[in-house]
């Protein structure tokens, strides 16, 4: 399994970037790290040559305040492009990058191109789900498209059903519609005519609708939604997050030599709540619906998340789930 | 002032909305509040003679479950309708309740009525803003409709600035509009339509896109949405919110001694971070555009939300900010 890693991506690229490939390439042996990037810069980190890791310099990069569609056809020669015609060639099975979101969402689908019958590819994120500390679920779109249909929604259903049967072995996953309500008759436009369509879907177990104060109590596998309302959702849930983290630190500095001490014997909890909230152990986002796994991590990403994600792409790769997807989207197009 | 209160509104109706009542009652000499319930459970709790508080005996009560806009219609008896009613009538002046969110929305909308110019009223919320103690913002719309316009959201920014100066004394409200992104070019088709609705708009203090992720850190003191993605980013909130406390009380209690001793010593600066997220201290959501306030808190209110959410209604009446804004939209459609 050949991936190509976009190794100038991110606010902490190539460092971490190279950091991370060189663990999950140490502990995988299947795998080959294409790191795309300026070779000196890659050569720094990487001081040993490691037989699962290969180098192709390049001297361009994108940078994160680049408008996505432009630098892709404008910049050639960057990392993330190159690395994603390698791709699309046949030469690379998998796209890894922690740089510019829009942009990879662009040379996903422009590049690689989309699986024939999906209409447009929707991003998924994998969360923790709080219900036990082991269970996870997905939603998606969480933001690839600013504007999705009722057809997408009922796309993103399957496509999210498939991975967690087969990237995270649930046997029946659940699948539910992010909603303004639980009862049946609820919701927009949108979601209502999704609601028909996921009823009708013997693809999925669709269970209904699901509010968002109920997301994170892990009451469905899969969490379908329209790109704009998943992003303003995903969004919420970091912000919130980091917020009441950033009190109760404040809180705890702040109230004196008591509380200093109670944030002290409290430290192991709240290291608890801090890794149960951080997702990124569960690797980062992929654009599903192209035809190679093609795969996000957080810009701010360390070596960590690197690792993680670099093992789910392993996993989705070995998991043949996308061959699964293209072979079933091309039949029901016939 | 006449307030008309839903008396049997709420999880814990009568009992907590006549204590909440009664408390805003003695402290505020100038509302008159006018109870609307069944008179046999309200004189539980109201056992002395209060010169402002009132009772107007009903019989029916809008349950939780039932259809908004049906039972509003049916249930002419029911303590709600009457409230709202007499508000229509001009007998009161305002409308509180911490009943059926929906069959508020349609009370107020049906019943009372829109003001002219305003084509659909939206949800305001207001929530406590992180940067520092003191200030908070406003989101419109959370809720009250599932499909909303560019148009809609234009007002939304008119009315929630009039509330921002005259309700909270903010002299240049900033208005930002929830989107998938910063950059002016960003989001769905609704929002960059409202976006240069609101540009155009002289009323307002447009500072233009604004994250989720954003929020919380207070960067506008209103942020207009539309009514689907506001009410899963309020709900998002919520439950964020809610699954933390959670996590970090069961990692007080099965971290053994050392955790528990922790949390004894940070008690204070637990309830700093739930003093801080509980919003309810700044009211309840108004339903804003409708020719009288109309304010729901949330059904699982105790007294001390719901005097919070009457002496609300007592700035909101005194502050006369909806005369202004009837004068205002009268004046833009001549």
């Amino acid at each position: 399994m050949r991936i190509a890693v976009d190794a100038m991506g991110g606010d902490n690229a190539p460092s971490e970037i190279v950091k991370g490939c060189i663990k999950a390439a140490k502990e995988f042996s299947d795998i080959t790290l294409i790191l795309y990037g300026k070779e000196s810069l890659i050569r720094k980190e990487l001081t040993e040559e490691i037989g699962n890791i290969e180098i192709v310099h390049t001297d361009e990069k994108i940078l994160s305040e680049d408008d996505p569609v432009r630098s892709i056809r404008r910049k050639k020669e960057a990392s993330m492009v190159k690395a994603a015609l390698s791709v699309k060639k046949g030469e690379n099975d998998a796209l890894f990058s922690a740089g510019n979101t829009g942009a990879l969402l662009a040379a996903g689908t422009l590049l690689i191109g989309r699986m024939k019958g999906v209409d447009r590819p929707g991003l998924l994120a994998t969360f923790p789900s709080l219900a036990d500390e082991e269970s996870v679920f997905h939603m998606i779109d969480v933001g690839a498209n600013a504007d999705s249909k009722p057809l997408n929604i009922n796309q993103y259903a399957t496509l999210g059903t498939l991975y967690s049967k087969r990237v995270h072995g649930k046997e029946k996953p659940t699948v539910g519609l992010l909603n303004n309500g639980t009862e049946d008759n609820k919701g927009s436009m949108l979601t209502k005519e999704a609601y028909q369509l996921l009823e009708k879907n013997t693809e999925i177990e669709f269970i209904g609708n699901i509010e968002a104060r109920e997301l994170l109590n892990g009451v469905a596998d899969v969490i379908v939604t329209d790109g704009f309302t998943g992003n303003a959702v995903l969004k919420t849930i970091e912000g919130t997050a980091i917020s009441m983290m950033n009190i109760l630190k404040d809180s705890i500095y702040n109230n004196g030599m008591k509380a200093k001490v109670g944030g002290l014997l409290l430290k192991d909890s709240l290291k608890n709540v801090k890794d149960l909230l951080d997702y990124s152990k569960h690797g980062g986002a992929v654009l599903f619906g192209v035809k190679a796994p093609v795969i996000k991590t957080h810009g701010s990403a360390t070596q960590e998340p690197v690792y993680h994600t670099i093992r789910q792409t392993r996993d989705m790769l070995s998991s043949h789930v996308l061959e699964e997807l293209i072979e079933y989207f091309e039949q029901s197009n016939d």
